[in-house]
């Protein structure tokens, strides 16, 4: 017998509510932050062929589909508590909801964050995921509040999702160990959320990189009013992407996207709680770059030299 | 110059936050229900045919979004407060926006809901919207609260929207008002918020009648473990409706689907409360059947003769 809508909601995405007072199964989900905690939300949408290729395994698809939006609670400093998922499918495929509802329960578990409600409906391929969580008031990273003299970092590595992209699309061939590598960067992104947590009245202002570095540092620059100078030599990447050539790293880096590591700014005298912040995350932090009173973005090379900034941020209607 | 992305969200999707402390524009927005509230959140995924025609005006697209939304907040007793909206296109198409926006912030401004967050990409088109509401801790209408003895309501008028339909699929004809009406049905649902809140305290379960009224009261039964008798021909239905072939009327307002009036329970003592709800909120309720001990649905006509039940539910797989 064919599967319908509810024996789908049934068989793949009911689990027993822990943290919510009610969840799959009523008109709406029920959810208490701790008392005073204010709550943060986001939702992402994904489409194939736009966040995830055809050729990516379900079950990667659902990790990173929750994942994109565990790292927007991320560069909030919010604590993960539960999310939604709304789904449209061409058909019910069991094998591909199978592998799904693994790889997203499996980061869900890993995140102690709770499926509350969801949408079922047949269409084009489309995974619509909204994530909850807490912090408490005055606490949350927002993207206004990076000052003069404030130091720029990022975390990890940037530029391999793009990589490859890169090799998918054709345009750079790497050895089977490293395009697994950066496959799994693209695929398989880990949501900076100790590191976000960790950064909690440390950091001034955060984001995720999601369309790229300098895409998203304009973001901080616009909202906190300020402006930075990068060097772009300075921004970390794997071993893999370091042996491309200049220019490749450059784009991969500067303006890949699908990064989600955190880029955030903190002030010189904060230093050592950012470099215990990542240690306690057990990430590396790269500092940068330089928060500037003067608006607008420069970019120099490891020898101070200016380097022309013709790198676009991603958009989703421009790709 | 074409549009992109942050422009589209900037012109047509950006206000001044209000309740939220922050909104569009961060990684997250942040929300605090009232002190002691619980947080009631849903999410519905709309996809152009199998919850709007392709005929559909944006304006009542975008109303509709929203109104099949707020109407999961009524079900459950809850305020509502804000809204995300992820939205993926085709492409950008600024007539579609404009009346889109217009549709869905005229609905918004008229519960007091305010969007504080989302997300737009390339794709088929699909629009996602997670609603917040609030509710005092226990006092959330749910689904299993029915008991024996209950009475059981419907507000308004079933079976208008699925009338439409059949219009629309030429197994029906009506004259240019009539359809004009089913088609605002259809089109222009409203959410029955002020009942919704004004059943608190009164009805022992509630939900939307959103895949047909006995599919719907399937659930409830379901998840209070109970079963009902319905006197079909109870159910209330608009003169237009009354004047289709009585097998018309029966698949409109039992399986139609896309109604949006509250399905409720309460015990017969509260038959004046349960008046004096729908005369506070102004809208008819009308008694159309019993809870009972004995499991499953029973339907009888005026005369008390047993009716078959083969009405199916509406399912979003088996159209």
């Amino acid at each position: 017998m064919a599967l319908g809508e509810f024996d789908l909601i049934a068989r793949y995405f009911t689990r027993e509510p822990r943290r919510a007072a009610v969840g799959v199964g009523d008109d709406c989900a029920l959810l208490a932050p701790s008392p005073g905690m204010q709550l943060a939300t986001s939702v992402d949408m994904l489409v194939e062929g736009r966040h995830f290729l055809p050729t990516a395994p379900p079950e990667r698809i659902g990790h990173k589909a929750l994942a994109v939006n565990l790292s927007d609670l991320a560069a909030c400093g919010a604590k993960p508590l539960a999310f939604t998922l709304a789904l449209a499918l061409p058909r019910i495929d069991e094998a591909f909801l199978a592998g799904f509802s693994r790889g997203l329960f499996a980061l869900a578990d890993e995140h102690g964050c709770e499926l509350i409600g969801g949408d079922t409906t047949q269409g084009p391929l489309n995974i619509c995921i909204g994530v909850f969580g807490e912090v408490p008031p005055g606490e949350a990273l927002l993207r206004g509040g990076a000052r003069p003299g404030d130091d720029l970092y990022v975390s990890g590595t940037v530029g391999d999702a793009r990589l490859a992209l890169e090799v998918f699309r054709g345009s750079v061939a790497v050895g089977a160990d490293a395009f697994e590598q950066v496959r799994r960067a693209m695929e398989v992104p880990q949501p900076r959320v100790a590191l976000g947590l960790a950064l909690r009245g440390v950091a001034t202002s955060a984001i995720d990189v999601s369309d790229g570095l300098l895409g998203d540092l304009s973001h901080v620059l616009r909202r906190s009013r300020v402006g930075a100078t990068v060097q772009v030599d300075a921004v970390p990447r794997s071993a893999v992407l370091a042996g491309q050539a200049p220019a490749m790293q450059r784009v991969c880096t500067l303006a890949g996207g699908d990064d989600y590591e955190l880029l955030f700014t903190a002030p010189p005298e904060r230093a050592s709680a950012v470099a215990d912040a990542a240690r306690r995350s057990g990430l590396a932090v790269a500092r940068i770059g330089r928060i500037e009173a003067d608006s607008g973005l420069r970019l120099i090379d490891a020898a101070g030299q200016a380097v022309d900034n013709d790198f676009g941020s991603f958009d989703h209607f421009r790709l």
